[in-house]
């Protein structure tokens, strides 16, 4: 680990486990900081803290601290860590930083949508009773659905989002990783949205001997598996 | 315009006008070659003439002849451009390399289905007779259904695709090209989608005012207007 002028804090979605980190954009924060090499502490943060967050100014995870700043919104952050640590690269050119840019956008209205209705009802089991409480009402407001019937047909809808991949798919069956022989940017933005699926659900989004799967793979390995450690479990 | 060591010849589909050159993958490499300032000729090609390319040793446009070379598949034809003629490159770096296969297989995956399912009907009033017989008889093959009944319900569809097209939209919100500051592969490969569709229909499948219809008319305006001149009419 290089050491960081400052202090670096990373605010951190957790489960009652504070070593179940499970919010995709979190994921976009911690892979990056990894990647660069920087020392950082992470401070698990549940839903029900929002005092926490407003300290700082702030209403949403994740949230980086970096001596006197504080950031807020993964992209702002990857891309203010890139500026401020520039090697090793996140998104190598310009090309690199497009294509960072239209998997994320990708990500959010395709992958998250998608993905959060075969999951939503797995995530109120890993959280703790204040949060669920809290996920649980906002959710449900948001399907206009209790969460058992938004994931209910799930088993018919994931052949359909499996298809949906096939970009992404066909992209890794040319090269491990969507950046090319090495994973960036763009890798660490679509995993945290399976990282997400992984870390709340048993449900399998993914098949073995789907490329997209053997990516995923790869992907837990990196950073001397650190990305698999803890009390993620290790699923399909 | 750089002279080419050898002769390029470009094979490109055509309608019964010779100028209308309406196919997407030919678009993909006639791009390129703008790009690259490469001085070529182009031969216009019909459904009907596949003794043209069966000389050649292929089964469909676009085919690029440089000298002794003969290369099919667009994808093919442009990393070989690249490879050969390397300034000003389609690509820049990995990334950006990664972006244009990204874009390709979303292209190829959904765009190229999408669109055709919308246009079908009208490309035949812009064939020869021969090429015109060819195209309807195989096309309804691969449908099932006649051309019409494909795109009878295209007012209603449109609207699903133009969410579709979110990413891009979101991505060209924030630079002018897919690629960045400047088109590159990722634009061209696009693009074509969109020139098969504007070159052969008048249904609109932009609306103005949407980032992605502004992106198009700026590809329309590269290279002194020369993907916009000939026959090809300007709708939107």
């Amino acid at each position: 680990m290089k050491e960081a002028p400052g202090s670096i804090l990373l605010y951190e979605l957790c489960g009652a486990d504070p070593e179940r980190l499970f919010s995709a954009y979190c994921w976009r924060v911690r892979m990056p900081l990894l990647h660069k090499g920087l020392a950082f502490r992470s401070i698990p943060w549940r839903f029900a803290e929002r005092d926490v967050l407003a300290a700082l100014g702030c209403d949403s995870v994740p949230v980086l601290r970096d001596g006197e700043r504080v950031l807020q919104d993964s992209w702002a952050i990857m891309t203010d860590l890139e500026d401020r640590y520039p090697e090793p690269s996140l998104f190598g050119d310009k090309g690199g930083r497009s294509l960072a840019q239209f998997v994320r956008h990708r990500a959010d209205s395709v992958l998250h949508p998608a993905i959060g209705r075969m999951i939503a009802s797995d995530i109120p089991a890993h959280l703790d009773a204040d949060s669920r409480d809290h996920f649980i009402r906002t959710r449900e407001a948001r399907f206009g659905r209790t969460l058992s019937e938004v994931t209910a047909d799930r088993a018919e809808r994931v052949g359909m989002f499996r298809q949906s991949l096939q970009p992404l798919r066909r992209l890794l069956e040319e090269q491990p990783f969507l950046h090319g022989a090495a994973p960036a940017a763009a890798d660490f933005i679509a995993f945290g949205e399976f990282q997400w699926a992984r870390c709340t659900s048993a449900f399998p989004l993914l098949q073995p001997g789907d490329p997209v799967h053997g990516w995923r793979e790869r992907m837990l390995r990196l950073f001397g598996g650190a990305p698999a450690a803890g009390r993620v479990e290790d699923r399909s």
